[in-house]
């Protein structure tokens, strides 16, 4: 049986794709924590980037989130989380980036930055401004998906996809900071309530980190 | 046959990339320049992010350099770019990534900005202690390569590969504006120097762009 350990940091958006994906192929796979701040140089001697996740699976090491992702859509491809023809694929690639490089810079770039990282580092309370910058962007990128989700099942299309991973995977963290003001995005709150009751978004929901608890509606599949 | 149009700039590196695969792959295709930085209408139809390349081919829109290379990979497979087992595609990717997200962050996020963005966008002179800091983070990620490719052929082992596509299209750019210190790496300025003399390569040495002149060793192949 494949052996397969996943280190990564519970509230990293890209690992959580990564256990999203796991969880919806029903591959078991074993944890490791890294607290990814501190550098530490087992980490950087299997990822020399130091950025988490690395999954090593029979020996093999696969760095960050894209090459995790990537092997496991073609190693075990069912259920195919990418789409079933061309066109489904770009649309979910398309996505997949518009989280990693766009949300990420602009949302969580100041959101998570400034509430959960100065928290990890050490380096004093959230900067007012920068937190006011990236909750104004965050309502840019929920009426984007709400417009998208009025015309669609899942965010790719009527598929399933790791595009509904990727934003699932930041749109929880923020959550569990209590940072996503949902009521203002019926749609996008329903399509929230369909993958947190998934039974890969289990984990994801139980996760806690000392010193940051989460929001009291964060693991309400009802909220 | 088959109708691409590659809507791109030419010193952006990520376009770049796009441009050697399809040379690499002799895939005819039709170029359209987008000045990026004006963020044109016609272009945030095509790709709401804004971001190039984009790749219209027989009509379906693929965003962004890693859908592109990921759809040309997948359907014009020969030559092979991301390697032939799961151990050199975790290696590409792992590189691919590295230059993606943190080459990208922290060498061309200042040499680029500093020389070519503020010359488009009319933001004024390049910021002295910024150009310092590019020059110097240029030069640890110019160590690692040299440290790589002393013990592989290609970057990211013995074949050629998207990793060594992704890494020439940043210093090819960097190289047009002048800022590597080639002469310090001498690994790395032979394996560019192969790279250079592939007809893929050969736009990309044609490459200008009204105000910005290149170096003068830029398009030299003995250099």
């Amino acid at each position: 049986m494949t052996e397969r350990i996943l280190h990564h940091f519970p509230l990293d958006p890209a690992s959580r794709q990564v256990r999203l994906a796991l969880g919806e192929k029903r591959l078991p796979f074993t944890e490791q924590t890294v607290r990814y701040w501190e550098q530490p140089d087992a980490f950087l001697d299997l990822n020399a980037s130091g950025v988490t996740p690395v999954m090593v699976e029979d020996g093999l090491v696969l760095c960050e989130s894209r090459t995790i992702l990537d092997h496991l859509e073609e190693t075990c491809p069912e259920p195919p989380l990418l789409g079933r023809d061309p066109q489904e694929r770009a649309e979910a690639r398309r996505l997949v980036l518009w989280f990693d490089r766009k949300f990420d810079l602009e949302v969580a770039g100041f959101l998570l930055h400034e509430k959960m990282e100065k928290r990890l580092l050490g380096l004093g309370a959230p900067d007012l401004a920068a937190l006011r910058q990236g909750r104004e962007s965050l309502r840019h990128h929920l009426a984007y998906l709400e417009a998208l989700l009025s015309a669609r099942d899942w965010l790719a299309g009527r598929r399933l996809s790791l595009a509904d991973f990727a934003a699932a995977a930041y749109l929880s963290v923020i959550d569990y900071l209590g940072d996503v003001p949902w009521d203002g995005y019926p749609t996008v709150k329903t399509w929230y309530m369909k993958l947190k009751s998934r039974p890969a978004f289990r984990p994801i929901l139980a996760d806690r980190w000392p010193g940051l608890a989460p929001a009291a509606h964060y693991d309400d599949l009802d909220f």
